[in-house]
């Protein structure tokens, strides 16, 4: 009798046609001029369930729309599965560094290239592939399933808490299924027991009413593009730590069996090195990359901007310079509390002439996994079923906001599985998907809806 | 009998025009899709120079052409002018803060905004119409002419040297007159005993290969963006002074009586704040306002650009980070040296995991006029004749590279009349040009050529 699994495999070839079509459409939250295409995107993901068998319905928010399919035929005793992803994508530039245009898929050396092959269209794609391949073959599935995804992620989700508090009923369930992360290395499942949160802010500084020589007036009038710079360099201290007043007050140190279990994790240093074009040198004195990417909170500058940037050399001395800065959260830091202290911090650090302002971008708060239980031993079994070896339990230096928010307002056990490789250039360019993980990726995924329901 | 000075009254309207023209032309040096434009606006001062009665010819260089228009009339026993100015303009951006376009002048509150309108077409445009009035009422001049415009002056004058050295018998002159800079005040006429140099600069900085995601990585990987910015940052103590080891070795401390020439003159802090927008606060500890002008170094972030800076809130860890960084100089600093002592600076502020290069885009010594003598006298009697005051020796915080080179090929006194006046934006969005200034500013161009010849 054909299996599920045995679907999946004979409709490989339209799964990556549709998959084509999906990563097509240009869904980047962050642009409005994109706003037609992102609700394109919804509409596709509404397509999609409702010819796996779903009942779909397409909510509007102020922002992008919320796409919400329903399958209940496990009958109102039987637990429910809800499933979220998110169908926008981060902005694609700089162009110029891709090698195949973002919205242009391109199958090469085993892998699919395209902005949100990764990140999250192609992971999303796996559970609707997943559903289908059960409706299909079985007509049912063994638990009810919710989907939920969303189109600003990549922008922070504004919209969705509200969405899931005035929709808490429809979107109960025990078990919350999120692929939006990575595996630790080719061939090694993961299952992911921490993200970290995140700080996101412009600080715009604001000097002369509009731009000036640099020579009728450089040395009398403020810079507030030295004077930004100075603040920004302020964050860090000479050992890499995040030089902020009372930043550390708030950030737990993980059990020691948490520590011994990163540690036995093969990490090769050259390897990272290679991958990322520099050492693995960043962060906090006396930790290791890690234990620094998983356990310690971390400071960047994302992008910053003032005064003249093209050819030639304009002496100016600019009216304004903005920085984006952002810092991952661990355990037990929050937005709120990390926006006080930086705003604390700016006004401490003053400049005469140069006005600051600080703009809260968004926040999310990290997250601990509670790593037993029937769900995580489900996820486990599926995720050994199609790699052929049991995951490990790895961190992930990223955040997915709405997480917390699951667990809290939906009392569900978040399960994050996640297929993309390391190195997928996830908000970079050349995102890509790996075949493999892509392929198993949607076994996976039917299996443990058969583990989920054996479980119970 | 009708004198130069009438026929420039009475053909005043035409030379409006006539500068209308010019300033429409887009000249600007530093970006290359405006080559042709440049190109024209040599054509154009070609032209005006035949027109007047001059001798021209326009050279092709590596970069943009040089004009030069000789009147030889005086015979070879008079003493030779060599007129110098530039016919090309800073880059406008950014436009959307032109309250009208920069290349469609506009006449409003007594004065003509337009890109170049202040620095330096409108200033050339005075020179020209002075020789214009001259030999059209009298058909002869009292000294030998020559002009010399170029169209390389925004980007550093890099083909300017080795013209002058090439045409150094052409060019010969014992006074070279510049306008280029500004009067003190408003009905206050000014003559230049100072300029700074220039040693411009980009700071490149690269990491990782490829932008990274900033939670995947932040932490870990070396952020290019956080190390250039706080290398920028080290750059200046607390005090503002410039912590570049060796930077003051070579700054000379001007004579008593210049610094109390600069304390005689009016200058008003809160007129100025008015002016800038913000506070005369900036620079070094201990000087006031005019002295960091004049006397003190400065160093500015001239421009900084890396990572996202659209819309929005994008996680990226950039791969690469630029800044654009100047430093204004004073006798007898030079540019080689300083930037010998920024890589220097450079090297001993590494940082782990990035690489910085440093790029010299341009440099310009200062200059220290000799302030007595004939031709300091017959410009300030020229002065005198059109303001109906005698004019105050004022310093410029901006640099005219050449000036020193003039002195040095062709042993030319030179001498610095400006008529912007202060706050013309010259280089920043609105550059103006007071209609009074034009008017008065042809008239004493057209006076110092009889003082001159009356000073032999």
């Amino acid at each position: 009798m054909e299996q599920p699994v045995d679907f999946a495999r004979r409709e490989r070839p339209r799964f990556y046609r549709e998959l084509d079509g999906f990563l097509r459409i240009p869904s980047v939250s962050a642009n409005s001029k994109h706003d037609g295409d992102t609700r394109r995107a919804a509409e596709w993901v509404r397509d999609q369930l409702q010819r796996a068998g779903l009942v779909v319905e397409i909510f509007p928010t102020p922002g992008h729309p919320v796409v919400v399919g329903e399958w209940r035929g496990a009958g109102p005793k039987a637990p429910t599965v809800l499933v979220y992803g998110h169908y926008d994508v981060q902005p694609p530039e700089p162009l110029e560094l891709w090698e195949t245009p973002p919205f242009e898929p391109s199958l090469r050396d085993g892998r699919i290239y395209a902005r949100g092959a990764a990140d999250d269209k192609g992971q999303l794609f796996l559970h609707l592939k997943a559903l289908e391949a059960h409706l299909a073959i079985r007509g049912r599935l063994p638990v009810n399933v919710v989907v939920l995804a969303e189109g600003e992620e990549e922008v922070g989700s504004p919209n969705l808490v509200p969405f899931v508090k005035e929709h808490r009923d429809r979107l109960a369930a025990e078990t919350v299924v999120i692929s939006d992360s990575s595996m630790f290395a080719p061939g090694l499942p993961s299952l992911l027991f921490s993200l970290r949160g995140l700080a996101y802010f412009e600080i715009h500084a604001t000097g002369p009413s509009t731009d000036l020589h640099s020579g009728a007036y450089g040395g009398a009038v403020p810079n507030p593009a030295n004077a930004l710079v100075r603040l920004v360099a302020s964050l860090h201290d000479e050992g890499g730590r995040i030089a902020v007043n009372g930043f550390y007050d708030d950030v737990a140190v993980p059990p020691e069996e948490t520590l011994a279990g990163i540690r036995a994790l093969p990490f090769d240093a050259e390897e990272y090195a290679e991958e990322v074009g520099t050492t693995a040198s960043g962060g906090e004195d006396g930790y290791t990359p890690l234990e620094r990417l998983w356990t310690r909170p971390s400071c960047d500058v994302n992008g910053i901007l003032s005064g003249y940037t093209g050819e030639g050399a304009k002496t100016v001395l600019p009216a304004s310079a903005m920085a984006k800065v952002s810092m991952r959260l661990v355990p037990d830091q929050s937005p709120d509390r990390v926006a006080a202290l930086l705003r604390e911090h700016i006004d401490a650090n003053g400049h005469d002439g140069v006005d600051f302002e600080l703009v809260e971008l968004h926040g999310g708060r990290p997250w601990l996994a509670p790593v037993d239980g029937p769900h995580f031993e489900a996820a486990a079994s599926a995720l050994e079923r199609s790699f052929g070896v049991a995951p490990v339990l790895t961190g992930e230096g990223g955040s997915i906001p709405i997480v917390m928010e699951f667990e809290e307002i939906l009392g569900a056990n978040p399960l994050l599985i996640g297929f993309a490789l390391p190195g997928a250039n996830m908000h970079a360019p050349n995102e890509w998907f790996a075949t493999e993980c892509f392929e198993k990726g949607i076994e996976t995924l039917i299996h443990l809806y058969d583990e989920l329901a054996s479980g119970q």
